[in-house]
């Protein structure tokens, strides 16, 4: 059955970005590269099993996550990623704002939903088949599929640093229960796996 | 030499205990049990290795660890642990009343101390000798020892349980790096031991 799964990356205090996000500083005012460098390690560092999900047939994401920018569209503006962004597959974006699909090369299309998560996630359903949907953030966008009991798998990469402030992830996400799966220990970042148990 | 520890059981988004602490509820409008169902597991949960740690000589902890109440002593308050504590070593309290030492069964005396956290490991050191000094909590008393550079080495018991709310550990503790030194994923709780790094 398809699962909704998230991988994030956290620090030990909790925060997924910075204040003060921009395009000058997409993750705001954080030590970026103690919340990323783990990213850019060797393949083991980041194997399938351990590192981000991969066989992903839809992805949701924030807004804030596509753009810099509010408002209305900049039709300039194709993502941070380039021509080729690393998703190769639908990506939902969550919007105030229509935009017509854009097509990007290497199978990733941006699709802009104003009508918010719930649709999104049909839309991604519908897309991925069998296989699986991932939230590929930010912080706001995965607090409200937590909150909303839309999440199946939390894959949190904790990586060993106190910054102090910014976006949280599960800030105004209820009370809510979950399973430890497994856990590896790397140079730089903690792998844990979570599966959230639905009443 | 003596290294200053620190073990601590903590919820998925950061919490060590909720709001509301009292007599009747130690742990505030937590769920208790999901912070500390793991410590009353078999041995084997909770060996010398992965939980917590064994050979200390000296405790420190804050006013709000040892009695429910603030402002002056009641005298006939002697801890939550009954007559036989399960610290068997000198405890340091943090408080602003100066209170006598107050010795217990099997080794453990409450000491008073109300100038401050460094004067308090001051006399933990002189009671340790060589053997290392833990922060026993509670989470305030943890992030004032952070946030002043005295603490080596933090074990943190990760609960996969998000609780919304209370007293969190790193709360106003500034930018901190940490090394995550190992990882064990137990039934109930993924332990990882941090180191401090101190500039």
């Amino acid at each position: 059955m398809t699962q909704v799964v998230c991988d994030c990356a956290v620090t030990l205090d909790g925060f997924m970005a910075g204040h003060n996000q921009s395009l000058e500083q997409p993750f705001g005012d954080i030590d970026r590269d103690a919340l990323t460098a783990w990213m850019f390690r060797t393949p083991e560092e980041r194997s399938a099993e351990d590192g981000m999900r991969t066989g992903i047939g839809a992805y949701i994401m924030g807004r804030n996550m596509f753009s810099p920018d509010r408002g209305e569209w900049d039709l300039d503006w194709r993502g941070w990623w380039g021509e080729d962004p690393p998703y190769h597959a639908p990506v939902f974006v969550l919007t105030h704002y229509a935009r017509e699909p854009l097509p990007m090369e290497g199978g990733t299309t941006f699709h802009f939903v104003t009508d918010g998560i719930e649709s999104a996630l049909a839309q991604a359903r519908e897309a991925a088949g069998d296989r699986d949907i991932a939230i590929a953030g930010g912080a706001t966008t995965i607090n409200e599929f937590l909150a909303a009991g839309l999440l199946d798998e939390l894959r949190i990469h904790r990586v060993p640093a106190v910054t102090g402030g910014g976006v949280r992830l599960f800030e105004g996400v209820g009370p809510l229960t979950l399973e430890a799966v497994s856990t590896r220990q790397a140079e730089l970042v903690t792998h844990t796996i979570y599966r959230v148990l639905h009443d």
